[in-house]
């Protein structure tokens, strides 16, 4: 059972990279420049953005006995909320034509759960497809920033505690940089790669003309 | 990672079966049996038996949305729940050399989500598979009992508010059974099929009968 049933008229793009690149702010700014631009635009998160992937996002992040959670656990629960999201939210939205813009997606599993917590590539692979069916990304930004800079970031949002994911070391981090800019590389039709170091109005820009020359 | 590092002592035995089959019941009186022949049982249940477990169960049984749950979501999220208690109950106590009676294990997902909800046989026992690793029952009792007896049984708990699951129609009860008698027949090795429609007492018999044949 496919979630697209023809060739939708939509557009799907990802925001993928760690914890502090900036990719929800960059997001916010491409909708807010896609729709002065007069296109529909849908906004979702992962995991969540539907009512049952919050209440797996909620498992996910806020387990109080958080270290407890087996990576196998983890990637499936990521797997289960993205795959309501892609039936319920993502799907119909790219039948109607509009663009959905979606906080991280697919490769952030394969990436945090696969490469970052050694999780077989295989099954991480399979799950993944399954979870997705046929609806993949248009195109992917990596919001690429060192693992120092992404960490110092989420050290200063003094309104957040640091969730379960956020509290990871610095050997992790590298690790998922590593792993984005090691699938960026591999599928370079799909990826872009943006230097998150710049200025939040300097990314932007080059956000917006990737958009641009990848999609029209 | 295997959850079973070496080959365990202990013994997993997995009650599968309609709603309403008796199978809960049935596999109290066998922890009881057991434990008065001076064996360490540990029973739990799927979806939950962990902290996990249980918060993933309560997304899937009492969703108030439940329609809308999506197959794909459905299977994800029993898979996450059977990973987690796989890792932090089962392979520990087997182990230790405990016999671990399960209400439930991954045929549930193979007949409920794969049969009943028409997901494609390969990606279901895939997911399965990574699930539980290398943590296959050493028995499977199945308590067959037809559709019509199932759901009536179920209709006279009084107490308990028919669930998401349980409101499920005849077809889909009837299709549930046929799909374990069919498993059963495949892998007869695993698998024993006990008559639910007998008396406890005899079916409570008949199953330890069938253990001490089988595991000795």
């Amino acid at each position: 059972m496919p979630p697209l049933k023809s060739k939708p008229t939509g557009k799907l793009i990802s925001f993928e990279g760690s914890e502090g690149s900036g990719k929800s702010t960059q997001m916010s700014m491409l909708a807010a420049r896609l729709q002065k631009d007069g296109r529909d635009v849908v906004t979702t998160r992962e995991p969540g953005g539907t009512e049952i992937g919050e209440q797996v996002r909620n498992i996910i992040v806020h387990n109080s006995r958080g270290d407890e959670m087996c990576a196998e656990t983890e990637l499936l629960l990521f797997a289960a909320a993205r795959a309501q999201l892609v039936r319920e939210v993502i799907a119909p939205a790219m039948q109607k034509g509009s663009i959905v813009l979606s906080d991280r997606y697919l490769d952030s599993s394969t990436v945090y759960q696969g490469i970052g917590r050694n999780l077989a590539a295989d099954p991480v692979a399979q799950i993944n497809r399954f979870a997705v069916g046929n609806v993949m990304p248009d195109l992917t930004i990596v919001i690429d920033v060192p693992a120092e800079v992404g960490l110092a970031r989420i050290r200063q949002r003094a309104s957040d505690l640091p969730d379960r994911m956020e509290r990871e070391n610095i050997d992790f981090y590298k690790k998922v940089r590593d792993g984005y800019l090691v699938l960026a590389k591999g599928m370079a039709d799909r990826f872009v790669v943006i230097d998150g170091t710049q200025t939040q109005d300097v990314v932007s820009k080059k956000i917006f003309a990737a958009v641009k020359e990848r999609l029209g």
